[in-house]
């Protein structure tokens, strides 16, 4: 049969925990981004092809994009209270990937968000922006073996978001001032299990109420678009102690951003990408040319990217 | 020599924590409220009466307030840049003590606030609000041993109030919608030293992510009056459920407000008070009558006051 109806997504990069909000904040990013071509088809099937250069599982049940989309053709056949445009439906999705996968820049979230927000679109905003993390959770649970929503939220919702409980679902997007962000990938592995595993499964009290108390400093920043309380609030005293031990070069960069004049910054996600946010490009532009005199040094390849707050999410192209 | 000038001033109580904001949260409410008489001396000596119903200490340095003011006379002595309207200071004090002692209502964060914000009136505002904390902290660790700002912050900002950081000190006033708030304080003794004891020093991180999701989706609701948001970020899974032993009646209260309707509640800094929040007045009054029900059929005398949120902190007096 025919394809019934086609479209062309842009889904960014996202930076999961912000420093001090591991688990529960994230923040969506103008670059690198994924581009994603999706058909809709009138039948249960899913079809995933490649063009980018990055090698991606083929099977559906291995590919992010094929478990997100695989759970939301599951929530059409089965809630029969749903305007149904089509009796069945299934889709083609040609991803051209530029998120590097194990960056820590949402390269899984990025492919499974963009995946559902397209069919989304093409099936006329039948299901809501929260009813999407869902699907794209599924797609996360393959990455990582964890539901977790940290960075298909603000891939979904742009800007920044509050993941405030997980299961039940429970997602609060928060205002931002405009930002500029830094962000380099030094190209070394890192593995998302690797990196959760050398989590301690216990801390402090004394610690973790420091970190509630920049967490809730953090809110208040964006709230209030202070620059000074964002900036003192982006400490970490919990994880980026122990992961950034896998990534060389990270304290370098972290005390170069601010002495340049950074806000602040620090791991992106669960590394090896570092990112530092700005509220003056020039400052953003600096802290690029370090990081990568940094990287030169150490003889490790890297990009880096040198962008802004994405406030949209996941848009229709118009490529 | 004669008294240079006089004020009197009310200090309200405050509720310490907030449920999900351990160490960091307070919020100041208008009743009950100490009230205080403070009188400007031009020498350096500090004089305190009692006319309360509840005994004080009569020695300076074991006086909360007294403890306090001799901090910031310490720091009128020693600061050259003040700009000092007499060359020496003292006060005479005398404290109408309404918030009992011991009851979790910040007791002795009323008396040390008090004293100073009430000293600073007389000093035509020579101190920031900030520096009036930092003198205040010196009575809290006169109570309690340690140096803590979450109930003399709300008690001299009013309002909520977040302690971002108590070492080095970053206070920030947060917004709030109107809010009714029902406290009973069953007359049982629990020392804020023994609280602290029973509290485990380490906490899982998983507990931890819930606790920090719940403090940053309390900000974000109070900035946004979004009282849903509010409500559901009410729950700690790390302190109450120790502390909550140690008050008889807690859970029977926690569900009957729940039911009733309130927004949610809990320990009142480190108790016995208990406090709920609602959004209507109707449902603090129904919540108050629980609570009373409760108390009388354990048999044990309590105090319960129906108020509102106080947004002035510790104001002069009319009296």
């Amino acid at each position: 049969m025919p394809p019934l109806k086609k479209i062309t997504i842009k889904a960014p990069a996202t930076i999961a925990n912000l420093v001090c909000g591991f688990d529960i904040l994230g923040m969506a990013i103008n670059a690198p981004f994924d581009v994603m071509h999706l058909t809709l088809l009138d039948e249960e099937r899913i079809v995933l092809k490649n063009t980018g250069i990055y090698p991606l599982p083929e099977s559906v049940a291995d590919n992010v994009a094929g478990a997100a989309l695989t759970a939301l053709i599951k929530a059409y056949e089965l809630r029969p209270e749903l305007k149904k445009p089509y009796p069945h439906i299934g889709f083609e999705l040609v991803t051209d990937k530029k998120i590097k996968p194990g960056s820590g820049l949402g390269s899984s979230a990025a492919s499974s968000a963009g995946a559902v927000v397209a069919a989304n679109l093409l099936l006329d905003d039948l299901f809501s922006k929260e009813e999407l993390v869902t699907f794209a959770m599924y797609g996360e649970k393959v990455a990582s073996g964890v539901k977790h929503a940290d960075n298909v939220a603000p891939c979904i919702y742009g800007g920044v978001t509050l993941v405030r409980s997980a299961h039940p679902l429970d997602i609060i997007p928060l205002p931002a001032p405009p930002l500029h962000i830094t962000v380099v990938h030094p190209q070394i592995e890192v593995r998302t299990s690797d990196a959760r595993q050398i989590l301690r499964k216990e801390v402090l009290l004394k610690t973790a109420i420091k970190q509630w108390g920049n967490i809730a400093g953090l809110v208040a920043g964006l709230f209030r678009n202070d620059y000074n309380l964002i900036g003192n609030s982006l400490s970490d005293e919990i994880i980026e102690p122990t992961r950034s031990i896998l990534i060389p070069g990270f304290q370098k960069i972290k005390d170069a951003g601010k002495a340049i004049g950074c806000l602040g910054g620090g791991i992106s996600g669960s590394g090896p990408s570092i990112f530092m946010l700005s509220k003056e490009e020039q400052t953003a532009q600096d802290i690029a040319g370090y990081m990568g005199d940094v990287y030169d040094k150490l003889g490790i390849d890297f990009h880096c990217y040198v962008t802004a707050l994405n406030t949209q999410g996941i848009t229709a192209s118009t490529f």
